[in-house]
């Protein structure tokens, strides 16, 4: 079902990988809702995931581009335009690694290199983006730049590592460049905070399913799917929300909002019936 | 333009008065957007205002009820039911008053019967509103409940007096109820943090345009209309925006968000210019 | 051991049944510090509880009082006044009670008469001792004013019912007033978000040890103790915190900033050891 | 005036470049309350600035490091343990520069060698400094760990510039290494946020004397001083707070709990009395 909420709108879409990867299922409803997109990805992750199979099935352009790299993203930005025929309306930032992650450096013995890296892609190439895109004034008048983000960039989650200092970046960058291009151009400038997902991206962090269960257990309305994020997308890029701007907005069926729900607590409390004492 | 993005809907709106009403806008904009409405308001509003008109011109219901007594919900919501033939899918909640603000009471003056009253009208009534909702079971699966607050809630600005004590316990019922709420019946219950809005409600405070025009040099995109609040609205009773709840949205073109901007400064420092020094 | 930090203060204490409750560690502290104070608490809180004894033994004024009605709060503070020879440096704020808790009326199925009455107990009584105090002009310049609040105010712990949006308010309040108190008389107005403790008042809410037992795991140091909220009131009553107001305050052994913790995660997984599925 | 708080305490204090510092007040303040301290620096900063003649007027050990080199701060905390004869109690980072502020880049232009740099020494090295700490074990249980933090790390302040990214990030390390040295090790970790300040470092941002009179007229008490603010730092420090950790502390008069005061907003309406419109 469609309501032609993007008629008539281009946009860029970053990071979808594969079939699980939120920006596929956004790029899906973009085109559902009658946008016209550009789809991009590294070299690497072309190579690695499926996304090329979505572009030529959905006569979709897809351009290689490292999002650290500004010359990549000028090349992105101008290939774009000239491919959609006009500047973009709406831009979909999913991008994050931490090889300290990865490689299982724990928080306490990080190495610095892998940090940098994970702050150049997973926040400062959000920046670079809209830098890029300001510069060459390659996003129309109330354009709509989404990231995506997650609520350990509030609330420390063990594991999570680096990425949860990426993730604070990542919304501050929101907020700050959200001023500056909001007053300029009237584009704006937000975040998701979306509940733990399934990804393949997801998936590389340990004791991730464990968390899932504790958060679909604390959400009074259950963990948010990837489709449900695309669905939210969707209204963050229409006319419809054009004076939300610098916000980090959370999808997430509650979780933020709660402090102990009364199905985790019940789950919590079966840990103790083994005769085992608190 | 519409997307009928609400058809087949069914929704309550309480609180419009006239056509400066945010209330008012939003009604105009969920039968645009294909909804079949109910209005609400008090007897004495009803009169005061120009609601009738809007009703009669629209073919659509006006039940007089006072959103504090929970008789005259009950009453609401089961002819609510009736006439548009079925359960609620949503409700938007926008009253609010202050005895306290009205008769000049200052915040370390206040008539505690005063404040009592301003917590019923303006924070209370949409507990009773969601209690009588539950336990008449009004309200469909996936259905959503918005109210309208004000970052005075957060961050406290002079005049705003005892509303901003409402408003942060109503944003505190919309995270408690929603939780129940939603676990219970898959409901979802927000509250929208709207810019000062130039309404009859907003111009009985002292010193508010002065306010407003502060706001609107803040916010990179300027302050948020009641049109636009009424558009933001819509996307949160659509289902692309489910899995939101317990949230407080800020809709104020960056206003929250912000410290301090050029323009704001700008001018503030323009009352420097004769030759007084800080 | 003592510093002397609050040595020729004089403060009042509201609150304290026991020695389980913070308020009475709080007086205790105060006393070691070098300050001189007033006791203060229903004329039933006084005949139900220890704090009778405590004031014959430690040669304290203790003065019933209701801190609902003004002219209780008008007495008290003229009898403190006179009786420590001059005006009030700090206040605790401790004083909270929902009779739906007590009922156990389910959040769902308030009784509103109950509703209000948690109101004025647990929030508007402390705008009333704020509001009577200054008429009075019973405060010091950089005098201190701290209540009692909790993590419910911000995220929904279920079963603690409508003392979260009491909380809230209460919250609000000392933005509110504290605004007001600050910019007239330099006093500063804060509340402490204490984690959740064992006292009389605590022992009321059902699941409470079960909530205990989580936050503990979930603290990275542990669920702050009434001892310990004693002394960090001390340091808010004292004069190196001067310009800390408006404030709610953490004090929960990080319990505020956690998401998740490798502690309470691992229990959390014991519960489905007993092959369960999740 | 001394309470003897830090009787016994030994500290590293990071950042005293001059008298203007709030780090030298802090290190003053300290010595009054009975620590001893060594003060650290770069190489370069202590030539510029007058910290040597503070270390020899007091007799207190200065050891030159570079905060964001591994090398040097496990250097430095070997040293200062040697001197000290003992583990740390507690630690001060004032440690911020960014040469997109000083070459007067914009943040819609930036150099993003210059962020790298901005990142490095504002933010990763207050995770430098605690993960050295940590593999040396060189902070006694119940330590205490402060970095200095502003206000844009949540609200944009323009001209802030890449501060307000590198701020956020600083906070996000305070929570998620105030975590792990948490449960690992009792030590707590907390950034204050501090009113805008005077010093070297707050002289390089533009505009910035008009946003200290802004905010000292929003802020109910004023702006906090850099005195102010070592007094704040003491109760940190200090056995009083022990549970207190992972949080950013307002330290500023209440301006971050402010929306619009009335001084404030009487200031900024003189800025249209010259005929000149809203």
């Amino acid at each position: 079902m469609s309501y032609n909420l993007l008629k008539g709108k281009k946009g860029i879409i970053f990071g979808a990988l594969n079939e699980m990867s939120i920006a596929w299922k956004v790029a899906e409803k973009c085109l559902e809702e009658g946008a016209e997109i550009v789809l991009t990805n590294t070299e690497l992750s072309i190579r690695m995931g499926q996304i090329k199979d979505f572009a030529e099935k959905n006569n979709v352009p897809l351009i290689p581009a490292d999002a650290t790299s500004e010359e990549d993203l000028e090349r992105l930005f101008k290939e774009a335009m000239e491919l959609l025929g006009g500047k973009i309306d709406f831009i979909l930032h999913s991008v994050a690694m931490s090889l300290n992650v990865r490689k299982k450096r724990p928080y306490d013995n990080l190495d610095y290199d892998f940090l940098q890296k994970t702050l150049d892609i997973s926040a400062i190439s959000f920046h670079k983006v809209l830098q890029t895109a300001k510069k060459l004034d390659a996003i129309n008048e109330w354009g709509s730049v989404v990231a995506l983000s997650y609520v350990a960039a509030q609330r420390t989650m063990f594991e999570y590592n680096d990425m949860a200092d990426a993730k604070a970046m990542l919304e501050s960058i929101a907020r700050s460049f959200g001023y500056i291009y909001g007053r300029e151009k009237r584009v704006r400038v937000n975040t998701i905070s979306q509940s733990p997902t399934i990804t393949t991206a997801g998936s590389g962090i340990k004791g991730f399913d464990s968390l899932i269960d504790f958060a679909e257990r604390m959400s009074p309305l259950g963990n948010a799917s990837a489709d449900e994020c695309a669905n939210y997308c969707i209204t963050l890029f229409s006319d419809l929300t054009r004076k939300v701007t610098m916000q980090n907005l959370f999808h997430d069926g509650g979780f933020s909002s709660m402090g102990m729900s009364y199905r985790a607590m019940h789950q919590y409390n079966k840990s103790f019936e083994n005769g085992e004492t608190k």
